[in-house]
């Protein structure tokens, strides 16, 4: 099963040119997750290689309107297009409080809106995976989200069925799901006999704004992916303490304890541009991206490969010319039959 | 003395890849008025060629969510920045009530919000021009807003105060100025005589979300750019009239009726691309153009040519690579010591 994410916005509080505010996408199948919902997320989605999709559920870390302000345009958006799903929306205490507020400008929907409070330690579970909540230091109701899979199975040896002589079929189907069978023979095969160790499965780990933090080596050990925030380099190192974030530093020496596979850093102060941020970081934990806007990090099975950074890049302004954008040719009926939405 | 204004956001209330929603800066002299505020205009303003100014004052249309949701964060952004001039808001009646809500959510600002609520028909005198608002047909507590400049004083004859024995300098200033003076013969001399007749300034109207309308017509005529909205192509006009918007017929009768120099189509719904609605438009009323975001219409005096869109373009999403994004090279220090805000 495909798992990745799309970084939509790096940008610290103050958006840059290059630089959208916080969000991210994961996508796991056919599921689509939101976590953080910044101002101009719905068209950053549009603008991205997905598409604005009907989200499966979003995910706050805390609110701060550089977090939170994208809201009311994409859900009343959602209602435009004629949603008629329940949306999940999970953040930290105060999120009822805070959607109330939002609710007065949104207006009402075509559909319901799920408000879920997740306390640090809350566990969500999913279809295939959990979601558990963990603590940030940010001065601020705030959580971060560990999304952690079910164990898979483990494979299935077929010499070894073969040699016990388990017939192709049901019988085997059994096995890889857990259940003993008797053959013709009144041989009892057991699942152990002919199915591996279970693999885990995959992790990834999405701090929002944080001081470097315990709760996060915990939460991310061992971890796939873990996506911390380097709103600072060193020269700012003060600056990132009074407010509560972390330097690149801060996030290469959390990735580094957790012995995540690749530390993805995001939540980037206008002052730099990535590099340096990634040159500081790398100093102490060398498995580390910096991305920008829509660039994609896939994370594989462990056995198939390790989490990697795809360039992404969004859709041009403009749309190719053709002949019919020439005012001064002959209008063909039918040959601007439009686009899109 | 300049002026132009720039198309932040051409699309209706669903963004689209290529169209950010309702935003329009006026650039005249050194002034900065913005007009509407989508979600994610503070960015468009960024990614354009004129960054995110301190704007002199803002102007609402009406208060439907896709004219409105980009105030919060860019008036935060404003308060980050450090922002102490008081920043005028200008809006329909209801505007108090709206701006509450929204305080709500970006809380205090470091500086003091003006907030005018105009009537239709309401005149705010500005520094050379006029401001007077006129009413929409929208369904809604809305109002469009004409940019009325000054007459410029006529032009100074030379020949004419030569013939007249005026000499240069003090004399020549007080007749340019509107006063008589008397010459050392005791001839007097009237700013008539050598002053010719004053000139008309320029006039931009922009009329927010709107079905066509007698009002507009009248507050348009002999505009030299009416920026008018064309929700819909021909094939939607029942749509135009149920959802009190105009097609792009419409505007160009519009146009048409009020004599203006330029017809700047905007609002533009996601079904379009933009050269069918020119078509249609120009069928009735050529002067028309139907801009792309970033675009600029320049509007110089009447005997200095045509108003005129230019082409404008965002900033590119990616900076230019240099040597130093390269992690495999040593870092200089110094070398990247950062950009931006």
């Amino acid at each position: 099963m495909d798992l990745d994410l799309i970084l939509l916005g790096t940008s610290a509080s103050l958006p840059t040119a290059q630089r959208a505010p916080a969000a991210l996408l994961v996508r796991r199948g056919g599921e689509r997750l939101l976590f953080d919902c910044a101002e101009g997320t719905q068209r950053q989605l549009l603008r991205s290689q997905v598409g604005l999709p009907e989200l499966d559920a979003i995910f706050l870390t805390h609110f701060h309107a550089d977090h939170i302000l994208g809201l009311p345009g994409m859900l009343k958006t959602f209602a435009l297009r004629g949603r008629e799903t329940t949306l999940p929306i999970h953040g930290p205490p105060g999120l009822g409080e805070m959607m109330a507020q939002l609710r007065r400008i949104h207006g009402r929907l075509s559909y319901e809106l799920d408000l879920v409070e997740l306390a640090a330690g809350a566990c969500v579970p999913r279809d295939g995976y959990q979601l558990r909540a963990f603590a940030l230091d940010h001065g601020v109701s705030a959580i971060g989200y560990a999304i952690v899979e079910d164990e898979r199975p483990g494979r299935f040896d077929v010499e070894a069925a073969d040699r016990l002589g388990v017939p192709n079929g049901p019988a085997r189907g059994a096995l890889q799901h857990g259940q003993a069978v008797t053959l013709d023979d009144g041989t009892r095969v057991h699942p152990r006999d002919v199915v591996g160790e279970a693999r885990p499965g995959r992790t990834l780990v999405i701090a929002g704004d944080t001081a470097p933090s315990q709760a996060v080596v915990a939460a991310a050990t061992g971890a796939d992916v873990l996506v911390h925030e380097a709103t600072f380099a060193e020269d700012e190192r003060e600056r990132a303490r009074e407010t509560r974030h972390s330097t690149a530093l801060d996030a290469a020496r959390v990735g580094l304890a957790a012995g995540v596979r690749l530390l993805v850093l995001t939540h980037i102060s206008g002052r730099y541009f990535g590099p340096e941020l990634a040159r500081e970081a790398r100093g102490v934990f060398p498995a580390t991206v910096v991305p920008r806007d829509f660039d994609v990090i896939e994370i594989p099975f462990a056995e198939r490969g390790e989490p990697r950074r795809v360039k992404g890049g969004a859709a041009p302004l403009e749309r190719p010319r053709t002949a019919s954008d020439d005012p001064s040719t002959a209008a063909q009926p039918g040959s601007d039959a439009a686009a899109g939405a």
